[in-house]
């Protein structure tokens, strides 16, 4: 086991999205990240499988703050407004500013393996709201679209947050503003 | 091409599906399929890129299914019932029968790369429904938002189709439920 070193996770991340900018994402090495957080690599895979999963590392906390939601989602909400409220919570992860998150994607879009590993945790995101919808009382065919349409709009909503086309709007506006649209769609 | 009479490619579809069934999927080898069908492996090369897009051959096909359907329906069809029809055409190419389909989607299911394959694959193919949404003039976000329900309705209804419950309706009827379902979810 490699010794616990405080905030190395967050340095670790750091140092990935800076050396991934800098040099590329195949360029980097784990021994390059890790040298740059001043960590040894012992450590880098203490927190991280791979140099691919430093770019998917809040996909733990996604979940929390989905399931979080979900629980705490008035009980009269329709399902479809609690999954949303679910995906809605996620912003707070991503931050104000949407530079991070738009580099972290741009290197994902340029690699089909990332694409996939990326379609899997969306996968799993819409697993998580589907199971928090199920205690909730509501029925599987319900949860399940209700939390399939909550990822659609999540990202759509996510795609035109990071689109650098001079609106200013946060996430979760965005996210609500894709629902008011699925909605007028499937009316 | 295109004849129903078995050639090569589908005695190579046929053989994989059975070779799979006897022996497991990780088991089986391209050599084993190609004798199997009485062709060389470099006939099945020529089919295929490799044992896995054996299981997701019929893609093409859907895609054209799909394209054909958009073209096909009325004009007045809303972009979610134009986007639903375009699933449903897809009926045609599973056949009657979900035993085949059950068989494969078994062996997509307990291996963790052919699902991430098989993501990729429902992701193409509700890029396909969104282009020939905007062919139909559909706005980008309308487009977006009724190809990924109706992927996701597709998906329902397919799951719902493929399990053995006593329940005989065919494919197009259980997409036509789960559009239904996702209609009264999203109200």
């Amino acid at each position: 086991m490699g010794r616990w070193v405080p905030g190395a996770r967050g340095r670790l991340q750091r140092a990935a999205m800076e050396l991934y900018a800098e040099r590329g994402f195949e360029q980097t090495t784990v021994a390059e990240i890790a040298a740059r957080a001043g960590v040894t690599e012992r450590t880098f895979f203490r927190h991280f499988a791979d140099k691919r999963e430093v770019l998917f590392a809040g996909q733990e906390q996604l979940s929390e703050l989905v399931v979080g939601a979900l629980t705490d989602a008035p009980a009269d909400l329709s399902p479809l407004d609690a999954a949303a409220r679910a995906v809605e919570a996620s912003a707070e992860l991503f931050g104000e500013r949407p530079d991070g998150p738009r580099a972290r994607q741009a290197i994902i879009d340029a690699h089909p393996d990332l694409r996939e590993r990326e379609l899997i945790k969306l996968e799993g995101l819409a697993a998580v709201i589907a199971e928090g919808l199920l205690r909730r009382g509501v029925p599987t065919a319900a949860a399940t679209l209700a939390a399939s349409s909550a990822v659609a709009v999540f990202r759509m909503g996510f795609e035109r947050w990071i689109t650098d086309d001079g609106d200013d709007r946060g996430l979760e506006e965005l996210i609500r503003e894709a629902l008011a649209e699925l909605r007028a769609v499937t009316r």
